[in-house]
Protein backbone atom coordinates (compact mmCIF):
# COMPACT_ATOMS: atom_id res chain seq x y z
CA UNK A 1 0.00 0.00 0.00
CA UNK A 2 1.65 3.03 -1.19
CA UNK A 3 1.40 6.68 0.71
CA UNK A 4 0.02 8.20 -2.51
CA UNK A 5 -3.05 5.49 -1.93
CA UNK A 6 -3.11 6.19 1.83
CA UNK A 7 -3.41 10.41 1.34
CA UNK A 8 -5.96 9.14 -0.83
CA UNK A 9 -8.03 7.35 1.39
CA UNK A 10 -7.80 9.99 4.14
CA UNK A 11 -8.60 12.86 2.00
CA UNK A 12 -11.82 10.72 0.81
CA UNK A 13 -12.63 10.15 4.05
CA UNK A 14 -13.09 13.65 4.82
CA UNK A 15 -14.11 14.91 1.99
CA UNK A 16 -17.25 12.57 2.81
CA UNK A 17 -17.80 14.02 6.29
CA UNK A 18 -17.07 17.38 4.48
CA UNK A 19 -20.25 16.99 2.28
CA UNK A 20 -21.90 15.70 5.80
CA UNK A 21 -21.15 19.25 7.19
CA UNK A 22 -22.25 21.09 4.01
CA UNK A 23 -25.57 19.38 4.26
CA UNK A 24 -26.03 20.50 7.60
CA UNK A 25 -25.14 23.72 7.39
CA UNK A 26 -27.44 24.36 4.34
CA UNK A 27 -30.44 22.52 6.15
CA UNK A 28 -29.87 25.05 8.91
CA UNK A 29 -29.08 28.05 6.80
CA UNK A 30 -26.19 28.38 8.17
CA UNK A 31 -23.12 30.03 5.77
CA UNK A 32 -19.93 28.72 7.25
CA UNK A 33 -16.09 30.03 5.94
CA UNK A 34 -12.89 28.93 6.35
CA UNK A 35 -10.39 31.71 7.05
CA UNK A 36 -6.46 29.67 6.38
CA UNK A 37 -3.21 32.12 6.34
CA UNK A 38 0.12 31.34 7.50
CA UNK A 39 0.88 31.75 11.13
CA UNK A 40 0.52 35.73 12.79
CA UNK A 41 -1.05 37.17 9.32
CA UNK A 42 -3.79 38.53 11.43
CA UNK A 43 -7.00 35.98 11.28
CA UNK A 44 -7.95 36.22 14.56
CA UNK A 45 -8.01 40.06 14.43
CA UNK A 46 -9.73 40.05 11.50
CA UNK A 47 -12.26 38.11 13.06
CA UNK A 48 -12.31 40.19 15.66
CA UNK A 49 -13.14 43.34 13.45
CA UNK A 50 -15.79 41.50 11.73
CA UNK A 51 -17.25 40.56 14.92
CA UNK A 52 -17.49 43.56 16.13
CA UNK A 53 -19.15 44.96 12.90
CA UNK A 54 -20.97 42.34 12.23
CA UNK A 55 -22.57 40.70 15.93
CA UNK A 56 -25.65 43.06 16.31
CA UNK A 57 -27.12 42.22 12.53
CA UNK A 58 -25.75 38.66 12.17
CA UNK A 59 -25.77 35.41 14.27
CA UNK A 60 -22.03 33.92 14.19
CA UNK A 61 -20.61 31.24 15.78
CA UNK A 62 -17.03 30.64 15.57
CA UNK A 63 -15.06 27.40 15.36
CA UNK A 64 -11.40 28.16 16.42
CA UNK A 65 -8.06 24.95 14.96
CA UNK A 66 -5.15 25.65 16.93
CA UNK A 67 -1.99 23.34 17.52
CA UNK A 68 -1.68 24.24 21.07
CA UNK A 69 -3.50 26.73 23.41
CA UNK A 70 -7.04 28.51 23.73
CA UNK A 71 -6.07 31.66 23.54
CA UNK A 72 -7.87 32.44 20.05
CA UNK A 73 -11.55 30.84 21.76
CA UNK A 74 -10.50 33.37 24.32
CA UNK A 75 -10.07 36.53 22.49
CA UNK A 76 -13.35 35.84 20.64
CA UNK A 77 -15.41 34.80 23.74
CA UNK A 78 -13.87 38.29 25.20
CA UNK A 79 -16.46 39.67 22.43
CA UNK A 80 -19.59 38.06 23.76
CA UNK A 81 -19.74 35.31 20.55
CA UNK A 82 -19.56 31.55 21.05
CA UNK A 83 -16.52 29.90 20.18
CA UNK A 84 -15.30 26.29 20.42
CA UNK A 85 -11.91 25.61 20.78
CA UNK A 86 -10.30 22.83 18.23
CA UNK A 87 -6.85 21.78 19.70
CA UNK A 88 -5.19 19.27 17.23
CA UNK A 89 -2.17 19.26 19.37
CA UNK A 90 0.37 18.84 16.72
CA UNK A 91 -2.17 18.38 13.80
CA UNK A 92 -1.06 20.77 10.80
CA UNK A 93 -4.52 21.72 9.71
CA UNK A 94 -8.16 21.02 10.76
CA UNK A 95 -9.99 18.31 8.94
CA UNK A 96 -13.56 17.76 8.79
CA UNK A 97 -14.55 15.01 11.31
CA UNK A 98 -12.82 17.52 13.72
CA UNK A 99 -15.47 20.04 12.45
CA UNK A 100 -18.16 17.56 12.93
CA UNK A 101 -17.88 16.89 16.25
CA UNK A 102 -17.37 20.64 17.46
CA UNK A 103 -20.58 21.39 15.73
CA UNK A 104 -21.60 19.09 18.57
CA UNK A 105 -21.64 22.37 20.83
CA UNK A 106 -23.41 24.59 18.23
CA UNK A 107 -27.01 25.32 18.29
CA UNK A 108 -27.26 25.78 14.52
CA UNK A 109 -30.86 26.63 14.08
CA UNK A 110 -29.61 30.04 16.18
CA UNK A 111 -26.82 30.77 13.91
CA UNK A 112 -26.22 32.55 10.54
CA UNK A 113 -22.77 33.01 10.01
CA UNK A 114 -20.46 30.16 10.83
CA UNK A 115 -16.62 31.38 11.05
CA UNK A 116 -13.89 28.30 11.21
CA UNK A 117 -10.46 29.73 11.90
CA UNK A 118 -8.20 27.25 10.70
CA UNK A 119 -4.56 26.05 12.00
CA UNK A 120 -2.08 29.28 10.95
CA UNK A 121 -0.43 27.01 8.16
CA UNK A 122 -0.49 28.17 4.23
CA UNK A 123 0.15 24.73 2.66
CA UNK A 124 -1.78 21.60 4.43
CA UNK A 125 -5.27 23.74 4.92
CA UNK A 126 -5.84 24.10 1.61
CA UNK A 127 -6.44 20.22 0.43
CA UNK A 128 -9.33 20.16 3.34
CA UNK A 129 -12.71 20.73 2.46
CA UNK A 130 -14.34 21.11 5.67
CA UNK A 131 -17.88 21.32 4.59
CA UNK A 132 -17.31 25.69 4.37
CA UNK A 133 -19.16 27.81 1.41
CA UNK A 134 -15.93 29.25 0.96
CA UNK A 135 -12.69 29.24 1.94
CA UNK A 136 -10.97 33.37 3.26
CA UNK A 137 -7.16 33.23 2.32
CA UNK A 138 -5.66 36.52 4.73
CA UNK A 139 -2.24 37.51 3.40
CA UNK A 140 -0.23 39.93 5.84
CA UNK A 141 1.67 42.51 3.68
CA UNK A 142 4.79 41.81 5.68
CA UNK A 143 4.74 38.38 3.81
CA UNK A 144 5.87 39.76 1.05
CA UNK A 145 4.21 40.13 -2.53
CA UNK A 146 5.51 37.02 -3.95
CA UNK A 147 3.58 34.11 -1.44
CA UNK A 148 0.87 33.07 -4.01
CA UNK A 149 3.22 31.95 -6.49
CA UNK A 150 5.47 30.20 -3.78
CA UNK A 151 1.98 28.70 -2.20
CA UNK A 152 -0.38 28.66 -5.07
CA UNK A 153 -2.71 25.50 -3.55
CA UNK A 154 -4.09 27.94 -0.86
CA UNK A 155 -4.82 30.78 -3.36
CA UNK A 156 -6.00 28.51 -6.03
CA UNK A 157 -8.78 26.93 -3.67
CA UNK A 158 -9.64 30.54 -2.02
CA UNK A 159 -12.67 32.21 -2.59
CA UNK A 160 -11.71 35.78 -1.29
CA UNK A 161 -7.95 37.43 -0.54
CA UNK A 162 -8.37 39.59 2.04
CA UNK A 163 -4.22 41.66 2.39
CA UNK A 164 -3.96 42.56 5.87
CA UNK A 165 -1.65 45.14 7.54
CA UNK A 166 -1.81 47.48 4.72
CA UNK A 167 -0.80 50.64 7.31
CA UNK A 168 2.24 48.40 7.17
CA UNK A 169 3.06 49.16 3.63
CA UNK A 170 5.33 52.75 4.12
CA UNK A 171 7.90 50.16 6.46
CA UNK A 172 8.32 47.42 4.26
CA UNK A 173 9.44 46.31 0.80
CA UNK A 174 5.97 44.77 -0.33
CA UNK A 175 4.38 46.30 -3.84
CA UNK A 176 0.69 45.76 -3.22
CA UNK A 177 -0.43 45.80 -6.59
CA UNK A 178 2.17 42.90 -7.35
CA UNK A 179 1.53 40.81 -4.46
CA UNK A 180 -2.74 40.86 -6.27
CA UNK A 181 -1.38 40.37 -9.50
CA UNK A 182 0.22 37.32 -8.47
CA UNK A 183 -2.73 36.09 -6.65
CA UNK A 184 -4.70 36.80 -9.33
CA UNK A 185 -2.67 34.84 -11.91
CA UNK A 186 -2.85 32.19 -9.76
CA UNK A 187 -6.78 32.57 -9.23
CA UNK A 188 -8.48 35.46 -11.69
CA UNK A 189 -12.23 35.16 -9.48
CA UNK A 190 -10.45 35.67 -6.17
CA UNK A 191 -12.29 38.68 -4.31
CA UNK A 192 -9.87 41.02 -2.81
CA UNK A 193 -10.02 42.93 -0.38
CA UNK A 194 -7.11 44.97 1.60
CA UNK A 195 -7.15 45.57 5.58
CA UNK A 196 -5.96 47.06 8.63
CA UNK A 197 -6.80 46.25 11.93
CA UNK A 198 -4.89 48.82 13.29
CA UNK A 199 -6.61 51.45 11.47
CA UNK A 200 -10.21 49.52 10.91
CA UNK A 201 -9.26 50.06 7.04
CA UNK A 202 -11.06 47.99 4.68
CA UNK A 203 -13.09 46.65 7.46
CA UNK A 204 -16.40 47.58 6.10
CA UNK A 205 -15.90 47.02 2.68
CA UNK A 206 -15.04 43.12 3.64
CA UNK A 207 -17.78 43.31 6.44
CA UNK A 208 -20.21 44.44 3.91
CA UNK A 209 -19.86 42.10 1.53
CA UNK A 210 -19.71 39.14 3.42
CA UNK A 211 -23.11 39.93 4.85
CA UNK A 212 -24.51 40.32 1.42
CA UNK A 213 -23.67 37.09 0.58
CA UNK A 214 -25.22 35.12 3.99
CA UNK A 215 -28.35 36.97 3.18
CA UNK A 216 -28.04 35.48 -0.35
CA UNK A 217 -28.20 32.74 0.76
CA UNK A 218 -30.98 32.41 2.83
CA UNK B 1 -3.14 -0.76 9.32
CA UNK B 2 -3.86 2.55 11.49
CA UNK B 3 -2.93 6.29 9.92
CA UNK B 4 -0.09 6.53 13.18
CA UNK B 5 1.14 3.22 12.42
CA UNK B 6 1.90 4.60 8.58
CA UNK B 7 3.33 7.63 9.65
CA UNK B 8 5.41 6.24 12.11
CA UNK B 9 6.80 4.07 9.23
CA UNK B 10 7.28 7.12 6.88
CA UNK B 11 9.01 9.30 9.88
CA UNK B 12 11.16 6.08 10.63
CA UNK B 13 12.38 5.87 7.01
CA UNK B 14 12.74 9.91 7.13
CA UNK B 15 14.87 9.29 9.87
CA UNK B 16 17.35 6.41 8.27
CA UNK B 17 18.23 8.36 5.74
CA UNK B 18 18.65 11.66 8.09
CA UNK B 19 21.36 9.36 10.29
CA UNK B 20 23.12 8.93 6.97
CA UNK B 21 23.17 12.41 5.90
CA UNK B 22 24.59 13.71 9.35
CA UNK B 23 27.13 10.74 8.75
CA UNK B 24 28.09 12.28 4.84
CA UNK B 25 28.06 16.05 6.58
CA UNK B 26 30.41 14.62 9.64
CA UNK B 27 32.80 12.19 6.96
CA UNK B 28 33.03 15.87 4.91
CA UNK B 29 33.30 18.52 8.02
CA UNK B 30 30.10 20.23 6.65
CA UNK B 31 28.17 22.05 9.55
CA UNK B 32 24.37 22.01 8.38
CA UNK B 33 21.55 23.90 9.72
CA UNK B 34 17.78 23.33 8.95
CA UNK B 35 16.37 26.87 8.61
CA UNK B 36 12.51 26.93 9.58
CA UNK B 37 9.78 29.23 9.85
CA UNK B 38 6.25 30.07 8.70
CA UNK B 39 5.96 31.89 5.29
CA UNK B 40 7.19 35.59 4.67
CA UNK B 41 9.12 34.96 7.92
CA UNK B 42 12.63 36.55 6.01
CA UNK B 43 14.40 33.38 6.26
CA UNK B 44 15.92 34.08 2.47
CA UNK B 45 16.66 37.80 3.64
CA UNK B 46 18.54 36.68 6.29
CA UNK B 47 20.01 34.08 4.39
CA UNK B 48 21.33 36.46 1.66
CA UNK B 49 22.91 38.33 4.82
CA UNK B 50 24.38 35.77 6.08
CA UNK B 51 26.26 34.90 2.67
CA UNK B 52 27.17 38.14 2.08
CA UNK B 53 28.39 38.54 5.15
CA UNK B 54 31.05 34.93 5.63
CA UNK B 55 30.96 34.02 2.33
CA UNK B 56 34.44 35.25 2.12
CA UNK B 57 35.26 33.13 5.12
CA UNK B 58 33.31 30.05 4.59
CA UNK B 59 32.22 27.68 2.02
CA UNK B 60 29.09 27.59 1.69
CA UNK B 61 26.29 25.79 0.06
CA UNK B 62 22.55 26.50 -0.15
CA UNK B 63 19.56 23.99 -0.50
CA UNK B 64 16.16 25.82 -1.13
CA UNK B 65 13.40 24.24 -0.46
CA UNK B 66 9.75 25.38 -1.74
CA UNK B 67 6.17 24.31 -2.80
CA UNK B 68 6.41 25.77 -5.82
CA UNK B 69 9.35 28.35 -7.80
CA UNK B 70 12.77 28.79 -7.22
CA UNK B 71 12.63 32.35 -6.66
CA UNK B 72 14.73 31.35 -3.51
CA UNK B 73 17.68 29.80 -5.70
CA UNK B 74 17.79 32.55 -7.72
CA UNK B 75 18.26 34.93 -5.12
CA UNK B 76 21.41 33.02 -3.40
CA UNK B 77 22.94 31.97 -6.83
CA UNK B 78 23.06 36.36 -7.59
CA UNK B 79 25.48 36.36 -4.90
CA UNK B 80 27.82 33.83 -6.51
CA UNK B 81 26.56 30.84 -4.21
CA UNK B 82 25.57 27.02 -5.16
CA UNK B 83 21.93 26.88 -4.79
CA UNK B 84 20.33 23.74 -5.08
CA UNK B 85 16.37 24.28 -5.48
CA UNK B 86 13.68 21.42 -4.49
CA UNK B 87 10.52 22.16 -4.92
CA UNK B 88 7.85 20.23 -3.33
CA UNK B 89 5.38 20.60 -5.94
CA UNK B 90 2.53 21.01 -2.56
CA UNK B 91 4.66 19.10 -0.48
CA UNK B 92 4.47 20.88 2.86
CA UNK B 93 7.96 19.97 4.21
CA UNK B 94 11.65 18.78 2.99
CA UNK B 95 12.15 15.06 3.77
CA UNK B 96 15.78 13.34 4.51
CA UNK B 97 15.59 11.32 1.19
CA UNK B 98 14.70 15.21 -1.19
CA UNK B 99 17.91 16.82 1.05
CA UNK B 100 20.13 13.52 -0.47
CA UNK B 101 19.39 13.57 -3.83
CA UNK B 102 19.90 17.62 -3.83
CA UNK B 103 23.35 16.15 -2.11
CA UNK B 104 24.05 14.67 -5.22
CA UNK B 105 25.08 18.24 -6.84
CA UNK B 106 27.28 19.42 -4.31
CA UNK B 107 30.59 18.87 -4.19
CA UNK B 108 30.84 18.84 -0.21
CA UNK B 109 34.78 18.16 0.20
CA UNK B 110 34.37 21.83 -0.79
CA UNK B 111 32.01 23.40 1.60
CA UNK B 112 32.14 23.93 5.33
CA UNK B 113 28.84 25.48 5.66
CA UNK B 114 25.46 23.81 4.47
CA UNK B 115 22.16 25.46 4.69
CA UNK B 116 19.19 24.12 4.01
CA UNK B 117 16.19 26.73 3.70
CA UNK B 118 12.99 24.25 4.68
CA UNK B 119 9.17 25.51 3.21
CA UNK B 120 7.77 27.83 5.25
CA UNK B 121 5.71 25.94 7.69
CA UNK B 122 6.03 26.34 11.14
CA UNK B 123 4.21 23.04 12.09
CA UNK B 124 5.11 19.91 9.88
CA UNK B 125 9.27 20.69 9.25
CA UNK B 126 9.66 20.33 13.04
CA UNK B 127 8.80 16.36 12.96
CA UNK B 128 11.60 15.91 9.42
CA UNK B 129 15.28 15.25 10.73
CA UNK B 130 17.35 16.29 7.68
CA UNK B 131 20.59 15.29 9.35
CA UNK B 132 21.54 18.92 9.89
CA UNK B 133 23.43 19.97 12.93
CA UNK B 134 20.56 22.05 14.08
CA UNK B 135 17.07 24.07 13.30
CA UNK B 136 17.30 28.07 13.62
CA UNK B 137 13.82 28.95 13.83
CA UNK B 138 13.44 32.09 12.59
CA UNK B 139 9.78 34.25 13.76
CA UNK B 140 8.97 37.43 12.62
CA UNK B 141 8.02 40.25 15.16
CA UNK B 142 4.95 41.25 12.58
CA UNK B 143 3.81 37.64 13.53
CA UNK B 144 3.27 38.34 17.01
CA UNK B 145 4.90 37.40 20.47
CA UNK B 146 2.07 34.08 21.61
CA UNK B 147 3.80 32.20 18.39
CA UNK B 148 6.26 29.96 20.34
CA UNK B 149 2.73 28.85 23.03
CA UNK B 150 0.68 28.26 19.82
CA UNK B 151 3.21 26.39 18.05
CA UNK B 152 5.46 24.56 20.16
CA UNK B 153 7.62 22.01 18.49
CA UNK B 154 9.32 24.21 16.15
CA UNK B 155 10.82 25.96 18.57
CA UNK B 156 10.79 22.91 21.13
CA UNK B 157 13.02 21.36 18.21
CA UNK B 158 15.06 24.12 17.07
CA UNK B 159 18.39 25.14 18.76
CA UNK B 160 18.44 28.86 17.38
CA UNK B 161 15.79 31.19 17.50
CA UNK B 162 16.39 34.33 15.23
CA UNK B 163 13.36 37.26 16.10
CA UNK B 164 13.35 39.01 12.56
CA UNK B 165 12.16 42.36 11.57
CA UNK B 166 12.60 44.24 14.78
CA UNK B 167 12.96 47.87 12.63
CA UNK B 168 9.00 46.81 12.52
CA UNK B 169 8.74 47.18 16.58
CA UNK B 170 7.72 50.87 16.68
CA UNK B 171 5.20 50.22 14.10
CA UNK B 172 3.11 47.27 15.78
CA UNK B 173 1.67 45.35 18.36
CA UNK B 174 4.55 42.75 19.53
CA UNK B 175 6.30 42.85 23.08
CA UNK B 176 9.67 41.30 21.99
CA UNK B 177 10.32 40.52 25.73
CA UNK B 178 7.13 38.23 26.25
CA UNK B 179 7.95 36.47 22.51
CA UNK B 180 11.25 35.70 23.88
CA UNK B 181 9.88 34.38 27.45
CA UNK B 182 7.32 32.37 25.53
CA UNK B 183 10.01 31.33 23.51
CA UNK B 184 12.15 29.91 26.63
CA UNK B 185 9.44 28.90 28.56
CA UNK B 186 9.30 25.79 25.70
CA UNK B 187 12.61 25.52 25.46
CA UNK B 188 14.73 27.27 27.76
CA UNK B 189 18.03 25.97 25.83
CA UNK B 190 17.53 28.15 22.42
CA UNK B 191 20.53 30.90 21.56
CA UNK B 192 18.39 33.96 20.63
CA UNK B 193 19.17 36.87 17.90
CA UNK B 194 17.42 39.95 17.15
CA UNK B 195 17.39 40.52 13.62
CA UNK B 196 16.82 43.15 10.75
CA UNK B 197 17.69 42.61 7.45
CA UNK B 198 16.46 46.42 6.37
CA UNK B 199 18.83 47.85 9.00
CA UNK B 200 20.99 44.72 9.21
CA UNK B 201 21.05 45.05 13.43
CA UNK B 202 21.92 41.84 14.86
CA UNK B 203 23.16 40.00 11.23
CA UNK B 204 26.87 40.26 12.72
CA UNK B 205 26.30 38.48 16.23
CA UNK B 206 24.42 35.97 14.67
CA UNK B 207 26.78 35.16 11.71
CA UNK B 208 29.79 35.31 14.52
CA UNK B 209 28.31 32.92 16.39
CA UNK B 210 27.65 30.27 13.66
CA UNK B 211 30.94 30.64 12.62
CA UNK B 212 32.44 29.81 15.93
CA UNK B 213 29.94 26.53 15.70
CA UNK B 214 31.07 25.83 11.81
CA UNK B 215 34.67 26.12 12.95
CA UNK B 216 34.30 24.04 16.23
CA UNK B 217 33.00 20.96 14.73
CA UNK B 218 36.22 20.45 11.77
Amino acid sequence: MSIITIERKVLEKNDEVARANRELFLNHGVFAINIVSSPGSGKTSILERTLTHLKKKIKVAVIEGDVQTDFDAQRIAALGVQAIQIVTKGGCHLEAPLVKEALASVDLANVQLLIIENVGNLVCPANYDLGEAMKVVVASTTEGDDKPLKYPGMFRNASVLIINKVDLLPYINCRIDVLKKNALSINPSLHVFETSCTTNAGIGEWCDWLEKNILKTR
